[in-house]
């Protein structure tokens, strides 16, 4: 076995920060790893902290951390940054915030790009998901900043998902919340010390109303996370969802679909890759250039490029 | 020729309804149209218009369309809708505000469903948007519910991308907007007789100086879409951005990029339904459900699969 495998399995910090280097990056190293580690993992409680910027949820994320810590159970934590450089500046407030918590050993911080935009949450998110997971640590908290087809990736890689909601944003939040409302398990209202949370409540509470009947109503609570406030009733309630799963049977259920959704997405990259490989950039680029000239339909171009990589 | 098309050439509202709906279920037809149809796209300047909910997009969309009518320009309306019929209730405002609109000749609004979350935006919009773009119209405008992965897409097929900003939502917007505010080719400060929206003014120029030297700097220009205010100075805002991707020869090198994407995006969903194909379902599901047991990583799941796609 390799060498550095075997320190990671016995718990050593350097090596899962070695590993994950290896699979973020996406070599063949890498997914050797995650090969021969997959088999251990799968008995984290994983959880999505999701939300708009400025909700709070780096803050939240850590005091939920903190919380586990009290209860002796271990953390690891993927924070997910929007991949440009660009966006640096405004996002190292939250890092920093985290700092406390990366000097406790029983709490791993890793500060993940979301590679490329148009590709949605990179394959190798849930990699490095699955590696915390077979470190052995009880609760892998994926905290994703921005909004839409992020929170919605996210549940498909977490158990339990939080969407953290702020008072103030005046009444058209429930338009933005409509449509990732849905893959939320447990809904926050974080900042609840500011004015307008209980009406945030209320609107929220009749938003769910218009769901369809029968629907999977998510639990609302109440949190002021940079004091603490309403932290160790979120912990209840993200345990209550995983009993909730367990007692239904709908737990092995979620985990095939989760399954079904990585290994899907895998796939589609590796039948992209395909195509990259099968035609040269010059042909490419002459098939690119008759679509713009309007001389040729997209549908047909893309015919003959998946013909071309299905040979 | 079909006689549909036939009626669609000669500016029959009524066959482009019938076609677009054929080319929105992506039936076999509705490729056969865009097929045909496509060569006569290619003239008409799309605009993107995004940005969060209560942005006032919906208003500045129709406030834009109303401008370029007073113009003499013709003007097709995508309005891309989250595909969920929970969230039909929160957009229901914005519908009704286009109504007026519709009853113009010389504008045509069509509604879309996003088709999924996690597919992003379905390639049938493209489709959409080139048929419009065939019928005719001199300007077709894209609007996105939302945030996120959608904003981004949509910069993949508009010519000129107008990101909708919002005065009061904290000064958080900066860290909201950081990932998206490179499509941009055009901010816009919508709501500006609103506080703060010279404070957003300046936030956003601030923003704007982080970029790399050499970048492109998108304008900002406030708007009060609802009273009509700042939209001829949009109008000529986007204008100006069109004249200048066809001053410095940028235009030829979008619509080829435009089109690269969008090739590719076909490609992929081509290959996508070929492994759907080649793997029967039970077999599919037999190898997520040794995923989610852990006895198989998902990356060998998805190489299997990959292999039979290929065959």
């Amino acid at each position: 076995m390799d060498q550095l495998v075997e320190k990671f399995l016995s718990g050593d910090r350097r090596a899962l920060a070695r590993i994950i280097s290896r699979v973020e990056n996406q070599t063949p190293e890498g997914r050797a790893y995650v090969r021969d580690l997959f088999p251990h993992s799968g008995r984290a409680h994983t959880i999505g902290v999701t939300g708009g910027a400025g909700s709070g949820k780096s803050t939240l994320t850590g005091a939920l951390a903190a919380e586990y810590r009290r209860r002796g159970h271990t953390v690891g934590i993927v924070a997910v940054d929007p991949s440009s450089p660009f966006t640096q500046g405004a996002i190292l407030g939250d890092r920093i915030r985290m700092q406390d918590l990366t000097l406790d050993p029983g709490v791993y911080v890793r500060s993940m790009a979301s590679r490329g935009a148009l590709g949605g949450l990179a394959p190798s998110i849930d990699d490095v998901v699955s590696i915390m997971d077979a470190f052995g640590f009880d609760y892998v908290l994926i905290e994703t900043v921005g909004a839409g087809q992020d929170e919605v990736e996210i549940a498909g890689t977490a158990l339990t998902t939080i969407l953290v909601n702020n008072p103030g944003t005046g009444d058209d939040i429930q338009a933005m919340k409509a449509g990732i409302i849905e893959i939320a398990d447990i809904l926050v209202v974080n900042k609840a010390d500011h004015p307008g949370a209980d009406v945030l409540v209320s609107q929220l509470q009749a938003l769910l109303s218009l769901a369809p009947a029968g629907s999977r109503r998510p639990p609302i609570l109440k949190t002021t996370a940079i004091r603490g406030e309403g932290i160790a009733e979120l912990a209840d309630a993200v345990a209550g969802h995983r009993a909730g799963l367990e007692h239904s049977g709908e737990l092995e259920q979620q985990r095939a679909a989760d399954a079904r959704h990585q290994v899907l997405a895998i796939a589609r990259a590796i039948l992209l890759e395909r195509i990259r490989r099968a035609t040269p950039e010059e042909e490419l680029d002459g098939l690119v250039r008759r679509v713009a000239a309007r001389e040729l339909d997209p549908h047909t171009a893309a015919e003959e490029l998946a013909a071309a990589a299905g040979q």
